[in-house]
């Protein structure tokens, strides 16, 4: 049987159960952004790796080795700060073709060492090996939390208030202006930029984990058709989202009229935001969005809320329902 | 510049100093087998992580679905028991090209699932993707050991005894069966095994942790002559090691007396055993080869003695010095 019948879901899923009976006590494992794990009497262990493999993840000549290194750690930290945790430090694997030289890895290493400053987040190790053809980086990242606080996806309830902390399409934006080879401007490079040099959350995941009101969490990786299921079906619920309320760049609107995009589909399907989606306790709203302005200049977005049903989103476009499928969204007769 | 020419240790050198000012307190990263960090008041968390790349590491055909499996987590916990750690859990990302299918990735993750159970160690996370052309497999590890006791390579002390956990050479010897195509018997399939299948030696480092007259350790994975010259290097002493006291396996002997290859040079230079090297104060021996026969029937082999001096191996045969080089063993004139 090909993988592609079952894909990544259904491949974990295959011999994730095989594994659940070696759990010890208070130890979570495969299904959140990290595992959790004991650490001491005041804080738990957070751990999540990431790869990134050339031809898939990232085309060597169109992302600097700067970016590429700042990318690496960017999208391990993000998980971090899905659920709540400050990070620790990061572990890297890579595997170099020939044809990569040390000056590509020293830019590589210095784009790491930037955000890894920026996060006060050392590198503790690693393995470095040959590759046949491809460039293939890993980086594990640890972190840790208040003591049993870790945000889960499980934990939505009905009447929650759902969240981003940011503007969302505009890194598929930008892969799409790369695959497009669009003319550089600075809409574009906006764009691009959100592509290849991701910002993760972490001090609003800090702040998020302080706050009981707050019931669910996760990272935007696969953009939010994906993952926000990912959270209805942790926490058994449903949720209806607005398309008029999700955030949309003035950039990826402007580059989206010129292209004949639809920026909607972008935000809902594209990815690689990693950008937070939270839920919380609607009288929570207000404070925290006057504590996020207050505090990082920071504004937070509702885009819907969650209900009681399957574990299906419902999308409203002006009052009225509509479909998001492969071929984007078709309005329902 | 190209890679080779400064080598996998000499790029870790390029960059790992300007990570040390990130460090805290008590927390030790990159140099050696695992990054200790103050996990609470008794223990020390150990993380390490290893990356195997399909035609880099291992043949596809060669090597089973279900030694593979065993193999990546193997590598990882031989890192953990090279510094005493018991292992927590695993995390794996692994990287699939097209033509491996399902039915190859149920037998890799039975093979990961077998060794997990032997050492109670939980698949925790990971990440699934597309690769290109080669499997790639990178596994993070996770133990834990009394706090502040975890071995180093630093320790070893003038008059230390230096010892190793099992017999050398053979992992190399396999791959030699494997590359020159040898025909199948039992001394041939043994060699092959200890290639394909290694044992880390987790009980073994659990119980040579709390011991205070073991003053170095780590796992042997390049070869003894590679090894032994870190713990060398990071102690600031020079090794005497007699090549008749090396312990090589009677199938490897015969294997070599039918294939005219030299064994000593197998065992030096080969790599992949995974037995523990460590030094410890020479009064401790008898009563540790003692113990570790009754308690796991495992023999203690002595090789040599720890001496002050600049930071060499000096290898004697019969009560000559030879010297190691590209070419294998020169006796000196």
């Amino acid at each position: 049987m090909e993988l592609k019948e079952i894909g990544e879901f259904g491949f974990i899923e295959r011999f994730s159960p095989e594994f659940k009976s070696l759990l010890t006590k208070n130890v979570f494992g495969i299904g959140d952004d990290c595992a959790i794990l004991p650490m001491n009497d005041t804080e738990d262990l957070l751990v999540t790796t990431d790869m990134l493999i050339e031809d898939i993840h990232f085309l060597r000549e169109k992302i600097t080795p700067w970016q590429l290194g700042y990318k690496s750690v960017a999208v391990n930290l993000s998980d971090l700060a899905a659920m709540g945790a400050t990070p620790i430090g990061t572990f890297l694997s890579i595997a170099i073709p020939p044809g990569v030289d040390v000056e590509y890895l020293d830019e590589l290493m210095k784009g790491y060492h930037a955000i890894s400053d920026r996060y006060q987040t050392p590198l503790l190790g690693g393995d470095t090996t040959k590759s046949v053809k491809h460039l293939a980086i890993n980086v594990c990242a640890i972190g840790k939390c208040p003591k049993g606080q870790a945000k889960l996806r499980s934990g939505a309830q009905a009447g929650d208030v759902v969240c981003v902390t940011g503007s969302l399409g505009d890194s598929a934006g930008g892969l799409q202006v790369l695959l497009n080879q669009l003319e550089s401007n600075e809409d574009t490079y906006y764009l691009l930029k959100k592509h290849h040099q991701p910002e993760p959350r972490i001090e609003l995941g800090e702040t998020l984990v302080n706050l009981n009101r707050v019931h669910s969490m996760m990272d935007i990786s696969d953009g939010i058709a994906s993952d926000l299921k990912h959270i209805l079906k942790a926490s058994g619920k449903a949720a209806k989202i607005e398309l008029n309320k999700l955030p949309i760049s003035d950039q990826l609107k402007r580059v989206s009229q010129q292209q004949n995009w639809q920026p909607e589909e972008l935000a809902v399907g594209g990815g690689e935001d990693y950008e937070l989606l939270f839920t919380l306790e609607s009288s929570l709203l207000e404070p925290l969005q006057r504590l996020f302005l207050e505090q990082f200049g920071q504004t937070v977005f509702p885009i819907g809320v969650i209900e009681k049903g399957e574990p299906e989103i419902h999308w409203v476009k002006e009052g009225k329902k509509v479909q998001f499928g492969k071929t984007g969204f078709n309005h329902f007769q």
